[in-house]
C-alpha cells in the first residue's frame, strides 16, 4: 500500500507539472493537439476495438445487464463519433484569457479579472469509455491537465483510448501527464486520491449516488457533483392545455433515464379536472406509469403515490402527480423535494411566470419549455463534462467555461498603499 | 450529545427556512434592515460594552497577549465604526438579479444567467467581535442567511451584537435565523456542523492555519478558505530602482501581519549588486530583519535564509531575499513556494510584465504595484468577508458579489426537445 502511494504521489506530481505546461499552451496549440488526438483515435481503431473486446468478454462472463453492456460497447461508428466530438471541442471558442470584468481604481490601478485554467482536474466516472476522450479533450481545451479514473469494467478500452491521446502528446514532446489515466482504481486509492489537495484542484464525479456520496464524504479537494435530478413540471391555472401536454410528455418520456427528465407533475387544482383525463390518455399512449396524490385519484384512476415517491428519481417511465392549491404550494413542494436541478412552469400569466422563475432555487428554471433542455449541447456550450448539482463554482450544464477559474491582473505605475 | 445535535438540527432547519425568506426580500428591504441594524448597534452600546467587559475580564484572567486583547476590545468609537460599516454595506449596489450572461438558442429559448443568493452561509472566525456584524450584514445584503460561529473569547460581545441585529429582524416579523449565532462552539460541534450539507451551502473559515485545516479536513459542505499568504515581489532586471524601493518597503513593512504582505523578495542577479545595498539601507530604517540566500549574502551582510524560510508566512517584519538568474527562475520559485495569494513584479520591460502576469498562478498578480492592494476595500468591493485562497468559486478579495451564485432562467413558448 505505502509503496503504491509513493508511486501515486509521483503520478500526481507529474500531473501537476503537466498542468503548468498545459496552462501556457496557446489556444492554437491546444486545439491542434485535440484535432491530432481525433485522428489518433481513428488510427488506433483496431487496438481500441481489441481492448474493448476484452472488456466485453469480462462483462459477458459477469452477466452484465444489457443496458450497461451497450454503454460499454465500442464499434467503428462509435469510435468515429468520439473523434468527431473531439474535433468539435477543438473548434470551440478559447475559454482562457477572457476579460470577465475590468475597472480602474481611484489610485489608478488597472484591475482585470481574467479567465484561467483550474489546474489538475480529476474525473471519476463509470462505464462509457467515450468519457475518457471527451473529458481529456475538454480539460486540454481549457488549459488543464486531466486525471481520468474510469470504471474497472471499461479498463482496457479506456487504456487504449488514453494511449492514443497520449501518443499525440509524446510526439510533440509534451508531458503525457496532461492526459493521465489513474493506474490503480481501488476504493482505498480513490479515498486517498480525493484528499490530495496539494496536487488536485477539482474532482468531478459522474455516476451513481453511491460513488458521489463516497467522494463527497472523503474529499478535501473541491468537488463538483453530478448528482440526481428530481425535477418537476408545474402546470399553472393560466396554462393552455395545448402547450402543457407536449411539454409534459417530452419532459417525462423522451428519455426517462436522463437526470433532466421530470419525476413529478404538479397541477393547479383549478385545471386538474379538465386537464388530467386528457393527460392520462396522452401518457397511456407512451405506457407511462402514473402515480397520484389523493386529489389526483379522485379525477383519474391511477395508483397511489406515497411519501417516498415525491423524492424518488425513477430513472424510468414513471410519473408522480400532485394537485396543488396554488403556485405557493407548488414552490413549497419543489423546495422540499426538488434536487435543485431543473424545474419548469407552464403558464400564460406573466406574474406567475416571473414569480416562479425568481423564487424557485434550481440550476435551471424554465417557463413554457421542457426541462430536457438542461444540457451543454442544447445550451450551446458544445460537449459537456456533465450537469452540476453544486450550487458553487459550476451550476447546471458544465462545459469548458466551467473548467476555468479566474485571477486578477493588476497593472500599476508604482502605486503603494497609503 | 445526541440531544444537543437534535436541537442544533432544529437550529439549522430554521436557518434554512430563514434563507428562503431572505432570498425573496427586495434590495430596498434588505438595505433598510441593515441601516436599522446600524442604529440598533448604536442604541445597544451600553449592553455591548457591558458584554465586552465580561470577555475582557476573562481575557485578563487568562493573561491574553496584548495584540489579541486589543482585537477583542470594544469602545464607543469601535461600535460606531461597526455601525458605519453596516451603513456602507447597505449602500452597496444590489448583487442579486444581475444578468451575468444571456443568449437565445436555435430553438428560440431565451436563456439568462442570473446572480442569486447562495443560501445558508456559515462563518467560523476568531476574536474580533466586529466580524459578527460585518458578516451578518454582508450575507443579508446578498440575500443569504448567516450562521455565525465566533471565538469563545468573544462570546459575550458577539452575543450582544447578534442580539442587537436580531432585534431588527424580530421587529419586522422576520425570522431571527437570518442572523443566527451558533449556540454551542465546541470542536465536536464544529466537526458535526461542517458535514451538514443538507442545511449549509458554504462555510467560510477565517483564522489560524489550525482552524482552517480542521474545517477543510472534516467538511462535506463547500469551503472557501482564507488561508495564509506567502507572497513575493520580483524585481526584474529592467526595473527602475526608484520604483522598486517604495514598492518593496510598502509590501513588507506597512502591515507585516497582513496576508497580502510579502515574505520573500526575488531579485534579478543583473541588478542585485546595484540594488541590494540600497534596499538594505532602506529596510534598516524600518528595522526589518533580512535573511538572504548565498548570493544575496555575498552582496549584503545579513543572516542566512534556510529552506524553511521560503515557505514561511512570517506575519512579522522579516523578509527573505533570493537572487534569481531569470524571470523563469522567479516564476518557478513562486510556483514551488507561493500560496497562490498575491504576487508582484517590478519591471519596465513590457514582455517581462506580460509574461509574469500570464504565467504566475495566483489570485492577484501585480505589475509595478504593491501586493498590499489585495483587499476588498482597495478593489472597490466595499467591506469584505476576507481574502479567499480557494481557486474555485471565489478567489482573492471576497465581497458581496462572491456571496452569490447563479441560476439559469429560461423562457420559451412551448419548446420541447427533438
Amino acid at each position: 500500500m505505502e509503496e503504491n502511494m509513493n508511486s501515486l504521489t509521483e503520478f500526481l506530481r507529474e500531473a501537476k507539472a503537466a498542468a503548468r505546461v498545459a496552462a501556457i499552451l496557446s489556444d492554437k496549440e491546444r486545439s491542434a493537439l485535440i484535432v491530432e488526438m481525433a485522428a489518433a483515435l481513428e488510427e488506433s481503431l483496431p487496438a481500441i476495438l481489441e481492448a474493448n473486446a476484452i472488456d466485453l468478454e469480462a462483462a459477458d462472463r459477469a452477466a452484465m445487464v444489457s443496458a450497461m453492456r451497450d454503454r460499454l460497447l465500442l464499434n467503428e461508428d462509435r469510435v468515429r463519433d468520439m473523434a468527431t466530438a473531439l474535433r468539435e471541442i477543438a473548434a470551440l471558442r478559447d475559454p482562457i484569457g477572457s476579460v470577465i470584468d475590468g475597472w480602474r481604481t481611484a489610485e489608478g490601478l488597472k484591475i482585470e479579472k481574467i479567465s484561467v485554467p483550474i489546474g489538475v482536474i480529476c474525473a471519476i466516472y463509470e462505464s462509457r469509455p467515450n468519457v475518457t476522450a471527451d473529458v481529456a479533450a475538454l480539460c486540454l481545451k481549457s488549459g488543464n491537465a486531466a486525471i481520468l479514473k474510469g470504471g474497472k469494467e471499461a479498463a482496457h478500452s479506456s487504456s487504449a483510448i488514453a494511449a492514443a491521446l497520449q501518443s499525440v502528446l509524446t510526439r510533440h514532446n509534451l508531458p503525457s501527464g496532461i492526459v493521465a489515466l489513474l493506474p490503480d482504481g481501488s476504493r482505498e486509492t480513490v479515498k486517498w486520491l480525493v484528499r490530495q489537495d496539494r496536487y488536485i484542484d477539482l474532482i468531478v464525479p459522474r455516476g451513481g449516488e453511491g460513488l458521489i456520496r463516497f467522494v463527497s464524504e472523503n474529499a478535501t479537494v473541491p468537488v463538483v457533483k453530478h448528482d440526481k435530478g428530481v425535477c418537476h413540471l408545474y402546470i399553472h391555472e393560466s396554462a393552455e392545455y395545448d402547450m402543457s401536454e407536449p411539454i409534459a410528455i417530452n419532459a417525462k418520456v423522451q428519455r426517462p433515464s436522463a437526470c433532466n427528465a421530470i419525476e413529478t407533475l404538479l397541477i393547479d387544482r383549478k385545471v386538474a379536472a379538465q386537464f388530467l383525463p386528457k393527460l392520462k390518455a396522452a401518457f397511456d399512449l407512451h405506457h407511462t406509469e402514473l402515480r397520484g396524490c389523493e386529489l389526483t385519484r379522485e379525477i383519474i384512476n391511477i395508483g397511489a403515490a406515497d411519501e417516498a415517491d415525491w423524492s424518488t428519481e425513477y430513472l424510468d417511465n414513471i410519473l408522480s402527480i400532485k394537485v396543488v392549491a396554488s403556485i405557493d404550494e407548488a414552490i413549497a413542494h419543489i423546495f422540499q423535494y426538488g434536487s435543485l436541478h431543473s424545474e419548469a412552469i407552464v403558464a400564460n400569466d406573466a406574474n406567475a411566470i416571473e414569480s416562479f422563475l425568481d423564487r424557485v432555487d434550481a440550476a435551471c428554471v424554465y417557463a413554457n419549455a421542457s426541462t430536457r433542455f438542461t444540457d451543454g449541447g442544447q445550451f450551446g456550450f458544445g460537449a459537456e463534462v456533465g450537469i452540476s448539482t453544486n450550487k458553487l463554482h459550476a451550476r447546471g450544464p458544465m462545459g469548458i467555461r466551467e473548467l476555468t477559474t479566474y485571477k486578477y491582473q493588476i497593472r500599476g505605475n508604482g502605486q503603494i498603499r497609503g
